[in-house]
């Protein structure tokens, strides 16, 4: 993460010596433009003015983050908030098998915020933006009495034809995922007890070594549209596909609501990787219940046909960890052994002031864990 | 007003009784579409999915609202302030000479909000949507720690020959707006001077007779999209155009300076209505004032071609206000004796605690007046 170092304090200009228009102007100054061909107006006007390729529909997704409940400023960088806002927008184009090309961000800031923490948060967006060459086109600060709250809004597209809902999904469809599981929850734990034992003894150093991948899955995550180009490449269309934003059994269960089948999840088959079941094990949870229930991987999970099993069976960042059946079998996680374990979306309980329980399970993760987190 | 009336009280339901996902069902249910031949796809997957209309340009303007800053919920009832909030986005659209097809909400509540009251808001939001024929495609919401946050994205399009922009006025040209000014202000400070008499007596009744129109400027704006339609039917293409949102002189400038040009204001021409002159007159601000510094009426500002003059000057919704020289003359207000008065951006002084001094003006006016009023 070389270019998430800290290049020392840049001093401090207050929000209010420059006035709204000034702001916007210096956050949106000199911004490059991937898609000439396709943004033809950005920041600057009433409304940006695009053009859609040809042939092609339009995508469109937002998100909102509230600061204290999707991000806590006390462990969460504003470079990296800034990239992962855009990241999580991006992932769920990606989520539609398409490809992203412009963000539009509207940021509610507080006078308790300088330009130049400002300037850090949009680095860490133009950073993300430049990685997946999407163009910024349109940027509106506006300032909140309390916090920060950010908003995204990311547009992309597709032919019509490779667009995957969550509804096509067919008893026997397999069920596959990108990459692994948990490990951005893992991250979030590491952080949130490093936050505890700071704020009882400011004198501690955080002992984050052996975890920069649980910690980078938290803070940095990245949008998987390299897994819409291989499948691209591939030649395989997903019949139903969903990100992982709130954990594998909440997006299982969005899955089969939406294309009227039931899936049986294969416990043995779930990946996750072996720092986070390291981190995990530190606090008493087990590997399975984090990728259920953790969420913000931002993987992909989908189903394809079985006729597709030969093109995607040799692909390394493709797990089959299930099988859609017929909707009257509901739900299930199938262990090696015993018996089959329903899905429950633990999900999102956003407005619940704690946690659900995780499912069997009751060790440190049962505490109040909204803080650090973005929802879908 | 007859659709805002209130009902009466409907009960209390805690959000956290419902969850997130059961809260954006019971919000986003039924919502009709008006566009099924472009809205291939709303609410309920990753991404909405939209066909572009063949041979236009797209159109996309997103506003992010805050509670405290742009509304004040002790007299914005959620209704209105749902309707605003969608109004203003289409007036963007508007703006660019286009047409509005679809929004995208993402809504930050807190605990203190109930189900119910999340639900006027939407009504409202529909209840502008329904108007103006637009599809509500994506709907967010997720919990917040304090007060609320309203981010609304708008879509539209436009064949790309119609497009209007900001730059593209020149010599000459004459400087027109739609409706009357100053009203939207007008109304904004009769709430606050009756939020202050409530405070002091809560069992004073608002005296509000005779200023309905003012009032609902404020509460309720509507986007001036029948003139883009009335622009079309008179075969006239702005050279360019804004929406009022913050003021005539701040809107003024942002034409001059993005099409490199000054520009003559004509005191006398200034369209305002007699009511907003009545109202205006108790706090003793001068009408000129509110119509260049009060903003939020969301009328259109444009320039039109000289050659288009017989086309429009028969219009009783299109009034010149002056026209457009070189950039070196600057931008004046002229009045009809004396020396011309140079036009300053008061505009959105967001982020300073207090609001700028009116130009020429010490009157009641100068108080805080961030709360209750949008911004661009």
């Amino acid at each position: 993460m070389e270019e998430f170092e800290n290049k020392g304090g840049p001093g401090r200009t207050e929000l209010e010596k420059i006035g709204e228009f000034g702001l916007i102007e210096r956050l949106t100054r000199d911004l490059p433009l991937y898609h000439k061909e396709h943004t033809l107006k950005g920041v600057g006007d009433d409304a940006a003015v695009l053009r859609i390729p040809e042939g092609h529909v339009q995508l469109v997704s937002k998100d909102l983050l509230m600061e204290g409940v999707h991000f806590d400023m006390t462990y969460c960088p504003l470079k990296h908030l800034g990239y992962k806002a855009i990241a999580v927008n991006l992932s769920d184009i990606a989520a539609m098998n398409g490809k992203p090309l412009q963000v539009l961000v509207g940021i509610g800031v507080s006078n308790r915020y300088s330009l130049e923490a400002l300037e850090e948060l949009y680095s860490g967006m133009r950073l993300c933006c430049e990685r997946y060459g999407v163009d910024l086109v349109g940027g509106d600060t506006v300032s909140s009495r309390s916090g920060l709250a950010i908003s995204v809004t990311v547009l992309g597209s597709a032919p019509e034809e490779n667009v995957c809902y969550r509804s096509g999904a067919k008893e026997n469809d397999l069920l596959c995922v990108s990459g692994d599981l948990g490990g951005a929850y893992a991250g979030l734990l590491l952080l949130e007890r490093e936050k505890r034992e700071f704020l009882a003894n400011p004198a501690v150093q955080p002992d984050f070594k052996d975890f920069s991948y649980v910690l980078e899955r938290q803070l940095k995550p990245e949008p998987r549209l390299d897994m819409v180009e291989l499948l691209a490449r591939l030649g395989v269309k997903p019949t139903s596909m969903i990100d992982v934003s709130d954990g594998l059994a909440s997006e299982i269960l969005h899955l089969s609501k939406d294309s009227g089948c039931g899936f049986m999840l294969y416990q043995s088959k779930i990946p996750v990787d072996a720092e986070t079941c390291k981190a995990l094990d530190m606090f008493k949870i087990l590997p399975e219940v984090a990728a259920l229930s953790g969420g913000e991987d931002y993987e992909l999970l989908f189903t394809v046909s079985q006729a597709d099993y030969p093109k995607i069976k040799d692909s390394r960042e493709i797990r089959i960890i299930g099988h859609a059946v017929e909707a009257a079998q509901g739900n299930y996680m199938v262990p090696e052994q015993g018996t089959l374990i329903p899905l429950s979306a633990q999900g999102w309980q956003a407005f619940a002031n704690r946690r659900p329980e995780e499912a069997g399970e009751n060790g440190e993760g049962g505490e109040d864990r909204e803080a650090g987190s973005f929802s879908e």
